[in-house]
């Protein structure tokens, strides 16, 4: 598929590309001036977010200037710039008013995410093949990181891409994941919060347990699905330093 | 209690000084030529073992070396140097017939702990009083550090110590220690090993939810009681540093 920048900017040494690969919106982050082949993280936004969601802009640019890395994330299917089918619509709208009732909603965010993987996972696979192609990104060690939906659609993604070789997941269950986790032999450090209102905890450690891996590490913090300590995204950083170098 | 020094050596920058306080006989590791108060870290051996194991050794002289703090590590109660008496001989000799013949012995484990605790504590709050009472170690921020019978030992001792302000626990379970853990409030990281053939799952995973404190992160991997990563040895680094200065 087609790789078309749509606009670039740079601060702060990291320089931003917004592009397309077809029809998937994008962005990529390098180090200023970048030439050659690095280590490259795929940055799976969560649910009603998108590319340019704080928290991933934010980690983006940590990777690229800290780590020199290249980073990339995409609007999931159905988020961000991306249109909606009416299915999709009725979807996320079953999912709100669930969720504003205050009735569990974990088996059909569950089932959501299974709908989104079958898109997300080609879809990443074509970023992956157009950005590595790329002289300031190449076919360097690849890591993906993402949490809740970044997680729904990450386990079947790297269960899938031979290229990544490393994976912080977490915030999700193994509700329709499980087989795919059992796939998965790269390390893998899994995020899970204690007190998650939205994942029930069994779900949360049915999937660590799951994961194939022979080294995994589960990292669990008291508090809610919003409130992952910020030390969690050093040792993400630490993480990917040990295993994509 | 008395502090006396009954012998000393110096290698590759690290002081190390054999003492005792009292009956209780303990090693002392500051950095070489060190002066004034520093950060200080008790160091509890396993079950079987005592103040020199070398995984005790090489972690006091890490800490003295790289973070310049002092450490300090006491044989248990009937462990290293120290008297067994006639009731703990009997235990121990139970507790290695049942482990022999394959039978699950973390109940035993647990109260055994329970008996041993009730020395332990006050030792170490001994040895806490003299070792600060150093102009060489002073009165500056301490944590703990435990795993297994450590942890065993730590938990009702961090929960009894107010000068202890973080601690690295784990590889033990909620029997006997729930009460005491409730009553933590300080940073607490704890580590279970998922498959770990000496403590059921559910007590290790009860034992980091009963903990008190705020901040606390359990740390999960593959594999049985022996095989914690080498990894953990640098995150409990990270984590004392963090907490500690």
């Amino acid at each position: 598929m087609r790789f078309t920048i749509t606009s670039a900017t740079s601060a702060d040494g990291v320089s931003e590309e917004h592009f397309t690969v077809g029809q998937i919106p994008g962005v990529l982050w390098t180090p200023g001036g970048a030439a050659g082949p690095r280590p490259l993280v795929l940055l799976g936004h969560g649910g009603g977010q998108h590319k340019t969601a704080p928290r991933v802009v934010a980690g983006a640019r940590r990777y690229a200037a800290e780590r020199g890395y290249a980073v990339v994330a995409i609007d999931a299917p159905g988020h961000g710039d991306r249109p909606k089918t009416p299915e999709l619509e009725q979807a996320f709208t079953d999912l709100r008013t669930r969720m504003a009732a205050g009735e569990p909603a974990f088996a059909l965010v569950a089932g959501l995410h299974t709908m989104l993987a079958e898109q997300a996972v080609p879809d990443w696979r074509a970023v992956l093949d157009a950005v590595t192609a790329l002289d300031h990104v190449g076919a360097g060690p690849v890591g993906y990181l993402g949490m809740s939906l970044g997680c729904g659609l990450g386990v079947p993604l790297v269960a899938a891409e031979p290229r990544i070789r490393a994976a912080v997941l977490g915030l999700f269950g193994a509700l329709g994941l499980a087989e795919a986790a059992a796939r998965i032999t790269v390390p893998v450090r899994f995020v899970l919060q204690w007190d998650d209102e939205r994942i029930p905890r069994p779900e949360g450690l049915a999937l660590y347990d799951a994961f194939g891996s022979a080294e995994k590490t589960l990292s669990a913090n008291p508090g809610g699905h919003g409130d992952v300590p910020a030390y969690e995204t050093d040792e993400a950083l630490r993480f990917f330093a040990r295993h994509l170098g």
